[in-house]
């Protein structure tokens, strides 16, 4: 069965995320003032075969811990669509 | 009051997406064959301040509309977190 799985992957809460605030201060000079901070990260959708979800989770954890995400500065959650 | 509200951003559903297809083969040579699609898309979290839900939501609405998202190759999608 065809499992939709998403992936989350932000910057770590700790760390400061530049590309966020360079779009927080895009959005400022726009006019949006009432946007206070901004966080960036990558949103993937993932479809994996599998026949179970936990098969299909723990494909998706693999895919985040060996390549989606970089865990120095990243983290990543997943949450199974369907 | 501060609102947290979650703009994803993916590429548009009938367009190709490089990127995805790059890490699927990545994936794919790291043992991963049971992915069948991968989809990269940013996921924005931004801290809003609003005095209610209609107007943190039509903040981030505007923010999407403007800055966010390209609308040729990328649609938009908010979900008010807390």
């Amino acid at each position: 069965m065809l499992y939709n799985v998403q992936v989350k992957v932000m910057p770590l809460k700790n760390l400061l995320d530049p590309q966020g605030k360079a779009v927080q201060n895009g959005l400022s000079s726009l006019g949006l003032n009432n946007i206070k901070d901004v966080r960036i990260g990558k949103h993937i959708t993932l479809q994996i075969e599998a026949i179970s979800e936990e098969e299909a989770k723990s494909a998706a954890d693999e895919a985040g811990k060996k390549l989606l995400a970089n865990p120095v500065m990243e983290y990543f959650e997943i949450e199974l669509v369907n």
